[in-house]
């Protein structure tokens, strides 16, 4: 598997053992790891902490140049606020873990031209579909449901 | 003028006086600021914390239902990132303060069924122009470009 969804998942793994929501992202430029991060809702009482927000967060403030060249890892399609971070910065290229048990705006990215792949891994499902059945009422807040 | 986009504009002005870009905004549910922010880049280091966003963590984990009665303030009109967070949490209402400095996707966000009231007030107005006009690098940053 692709190293850097690996290490999107190593993220929603540490987010795990937080007690918190195990989604994971990475930006990658140039073949590097730039930014890492985790859904922060539960261990900061984050409402815009999302894995993919604090992944940019982590990363700092980059050139628009650079973003240009950067590819976004998340292990879950990104919601509306993620996907509108992507086009806020023109990240040009977005890699999802897999987009089964919650869908973003994948189409109207797509419109924007922004590439998505979606690699539809196992591991990720298998983070998602634990914690929405163990803990459904954080998983609806999170996604604003 | 409502007092709530008064509100925001202080929040801008605190942006202001700390070197900050002056953007601010408010969230509103049932008559009552129940957050408010601003833009955080330059004081924080921010790449996600736009007034937009700084108002909805200091609003903290808010129920899916309060978000259906709120209205989001901002002085200026919410970029791509901005106003994905306004759909993700189906905030129903947008005020704007002004939109001729920057113009961000209002006919996505009407389409997806929000309203969003544009005030074109001078105020706002005249913050972004001497900011821009005094920072144009800065500006661009904040906004991908």
């Amino acid at each position: 598997m692709d190293d850097f969804l690996q290490a999107a998942i190593e993220e929603a793994k540490k987010g795990v053992a937080e007690g918190g929501i195990p989604i994971g992202s990475v930006l990658v430029i140039d073949g590097r790891i730039v930014g890492s991060g985790h859904n922060r809702r539960v261990q900061q009482g984050s409402a815009v902490l999302h894995a993919e927000m604090d992944c940019l967060e982590s990363a700092g403030r980059i050139k628009a140049s650079d973003y240009r060249r950067a590819t976004l890892y998340s292990t879950l399609s990104p919601c509306d606020m993620c996907s509108g971070a992507v086009l806020l910065y023109g990240i040009p290229k977005v890699v999802v873990g897999e987009n089964r048990t919650f869908c973003g705006p994948q189409a109207y990215l797509r419109s924007r031209g922004v590439e998505v792949v979606i690699v539809d891994n196992q591991e990720c499902r298998e983070l998602m579909e634990s914690f929405i059945q163990n803990n459904p009422a954080l998983w609806n807040e999170d996604i604003g449901e």
